[in-house]
Formats: structure tokens, sequence, C-alpha cells
């Protein structure tokens, strides 16, 4: 059990004690700062670097964060990797390649719940990125209690630093919210009902009709419903469909006044 | 329906008409070579830059592209929007805040699946990324049949351009993909059977019988229990439970064959 267990801060997405990120042997400060700026997308806020090429703190870092400060204030700096894991009780550990350990493989997505369900026993979990050019160690592999493997072109599979680490944060932190895949942005407005919709037809028809569009009279109940798919898909507003019968009021030379 | 239905290149991950993506006014070469090697990483191939700020080709871009020469090489530029999204029959436009639109929003989690469905009908689909600092205008989204919108921490949205592409390509190849979200790696091993189980057990049961470990009869039954559940949870191999047998000859001092 941590006693690190501390208030939920808002910029965590209400977690009190969410995943520490540890980059070992990181390399330019650009990279480090982008990969903190991936964090606090994702609601991270706990980096640890062990033994940083250029030192710390790092003014490239603190330039590409591009605003996270709060991760970049807060990193924390350790020669040795026992150290930076010392208060965590599970550690899961990045590679782009299976290795000879018996270890259990999450993708970014399967990690995303095993951590939730392990913080809300109170525990803290750490998520552990290699050195940029060569990845982890078999003895970083070691020190994991399961290596994570991110699914991708497998013809192509080389990440950068902070790409890997935002691909686990945007799992991490799509596990925690609710917002459904698909939805219709409607700016304030409402989805035309039914009797819009034919009020809309009964009026277009009338004027197609005055205007002599339905030549053929044996054709029309085809055309008809061929116009009224085209803005059935439409997916219209109310809004719309005023819009649509102004437009035919006006092409017939009258003005249109709304009166639903 | 596009005539550019080729054959599926290997590094597409057997997809004909991968997504393009459509990058407007782009400005740091590094960024857009980070965006190409993003691509590839998840099977996208084919990248067109609308008035890119420092011309076209850069050496910046090819040398953040670490090795993606296939996107870059193939790279278009266009003077106009229009033009960059002439051929494609649905396109979707990245942005990271609601607008004065009425559109189908996307997750790039639920774009995933609405491209493979389109695309498999033979369209062709691209996805447009706006200008980095300002994000897409209004004229952009009106040009796009749907939005795509990454949901992150609302305090701190905002991602760089390359990061932005990954977490579409991301969801693109995952939506692809059949890994399991868990996995144990085995390591040309298999699981331990029940039967290497109970033999390791009784075999450890009588060396510690033999050394006097169980001194308390009336606490065997439990002790052995506890022994028992820590091995068992530990999810042993066949090739781990011979080299556990191994010790435990090793430490009363004998020389241990595998029978099994």
């Amino acid at each position: 059990m941590s006693d690190a267990v501390g208030s939920a801060k808002p910029e965590t997405g209400g977690i009190a004690n969410p995943p520490v990120i540890i980059l070992i042997e990181p390399q330019l400060g650009d990279n480090i700062g982008k990969a903190a700026r991936a964090m606090l997308n994702c609601g991270l806020v706990d980096l640890r670097l062990v033994r940083p090429r250029d030192g710390w703190p790092n003014e490239r870092a603190t330039a590409n964060a591009s605003g996270a400060d709060i991760v970049i204030d807060n990193t924390k700096v350790f020669e040795r990797e026992e150290d930076a894991l010392a208060d965590l009780n599970r550690v899961y550990v990045t590679t782009a390649r299976t290795r000879d350990a018996i270890k259990p493989v999450f993708t970014p997505k399967g990690l995303a719940p095993e951590m939730r369900n392990v913080i809300s026993r109170g525990e803290k979990v750490g998520v552990m990125f290699g050195p940029e050019r060569t990845g982890v160690r078999n003895e970083h592999i070691a020190m994991g209690d399961a290596v994570v493997t991110v699914p991708l072109n497998p013809g192509f599979t080389s990440l950068n630093l902070a790409q890997a680490v935002l691909l686990i944060g945007y799992e991490w932190w799509q596990a925690g919210v609710d917002v459904p895949d698909y939805q219709m942005m409607m700016n304030d407005t409402f989805p035309a009902t039914k009797d819009d919709m034919e009020r809309l037809f009964v009026h277009l028809e009338a004027e197609l009709d005055a205007s002599g569009f339905f030549r053929v009279e044996e054709k029309r109940p085809n055309m008809q419903r061929n116009i009224r798919n085209i803005f059935n898909r439409a997916n219209l507003t109310h809004q719309e469909v005023q819009t649509l019968r102004g437009m035919i009021v006006a092409m017939r030379g009258g003005k249109y006044k709304s009166k639903d």
C-alpha cells in the first residue's frame, strides 16, 4: 500500500494516484518535454527520470512541454532504477519486441483497465520506458510485473519516446471517460421531428406541382420517394427545415413566414 | 468511387486504399517528418500537404521521418484545399473544440470502424489536420463530412501535430488487428499442468516434512494451503516447475533428475 494516496487533483481526471511514468536514460530534452506534454494531455503528472543524459532541469524540456509545467516542475531524477521504482507496487515495462521472459503482455488498451483496477485497491503503479535508441534491456524487463507492447505495422514499429508515452496515456485516459464514439454536434438546435419533415415535403411537393416539375404523372410517385429519401438522409434539424422552406418560398417568388 | 483502388501493399496491413492524411499549412519540417513516421507506424502511406510553410521537399521532414521514406517520397503538395480533397469521397476534420456546425462528431476510436466501413464500399477517405497553432478554420469544417475530436484532459487538450496524427492512425490500425489485450509471453515453453503442480507440492511437502518444517501438526493443513496458494498464483510453466524442484533437491543436499 502506498501512502501517497492524496487528494485527487482535477488535472488527473479525479484519480488520486495516477500511474507514474519512468524514463530510463532519456536523451534530448525536447523528447522529455514532449513526453511531459503528452502526459498532461492524459491526466498523468508524476514523471521520473533515471540518468537523463543532459542533466535536469533542462531548458529544452521546459520549452517542449508547451505549458505542462506541473509535470516538469515535479519531475524527479534518480541514479538507479531501483530507487525510481521503490515506492511502487506494480511496474509495467514497455517493449517493442518479445523477450526471453515469462511475463504477461498487455496492449495499451488492455493495460488501462488493469492499472485502474490495481490503483482502485490503493496500490501505486508505474510504466517504464527504455533508452530511446535501444529500448529497455532484459534487466529492466526483469524489474517489471508485466510488459506492454503496442500493436503496430510490423514492418515499422519504432515509436519515438513521446509518442510511446502518449499511447499509454491516451488509453489510460479513454478508460476513464464516457464519451460516445459517435454523436451529432447540435449547436443549440434539435433534430427535426417527422412532423417537421412531413410539412416540408407537402410544401415542397405543392410548389413543385405549381411550377410544373411533375410533368409525367406516372413518374410522380417514384420521384416523390426519391426526393423524400434525399432530405430524410440528411438528418435535418428543426432550424434547417425552416431554412429549406424559406428557400422554396424565395425561389417561387414569395416570402416565407414560419407557422410551426 | 475512386479509381485508385490498387493492390494492397503489405505496409498498409493489407488495405488497398487506407485513409489519406491531409495537413493544412504545416510549419516545421520536423513535425511533418514525425507525422509521416507515425503514419507508417499505423499503415498509412498517403500524405498530402496544403501550402507547407517551408516548401517541399524538406530536409528536416526526411530526417525526422526516421526511415518512413515511402511516405515522404510520395507526399503531394497542393495550393488549394479543394484540390487536395478532390478525389476523396469522404473527409473527416480533426478539431479540439466544438464548432458552430451541425456535424457528426467521432472519437478516433469511433472513426476507425467508420472509415473501414466506408473504404470497404470502395470509397476513398481522408483525415484533415488544421494549421498547428490555430487548428482548422470554420471553412475547413465545412469541407468535411464529419469532425473528429480526441477526448483528453479538458484542462490541457492541445496535442502537437504528429501526436494528433498518431492517435488517428493508432485507432485505425487497432481496428484492423486481432491482438488480445492480455496474453502470457511463453518463450517456447508451456503452462504447467495440474499434474506438474501436484508433483511439485508432494515433493516439496515431503522434503519440508523431512526437514522438520511442520513442527506444529495442527497448523500443517493451513500452512500447506498457504504454500500451494503461493505457487498456484505464480502461473508457473512446466520448465519453471522443474527449476523449483531442482532448487528443493539442492537445498536438501541432493541432485535432482527430472523424471516427468
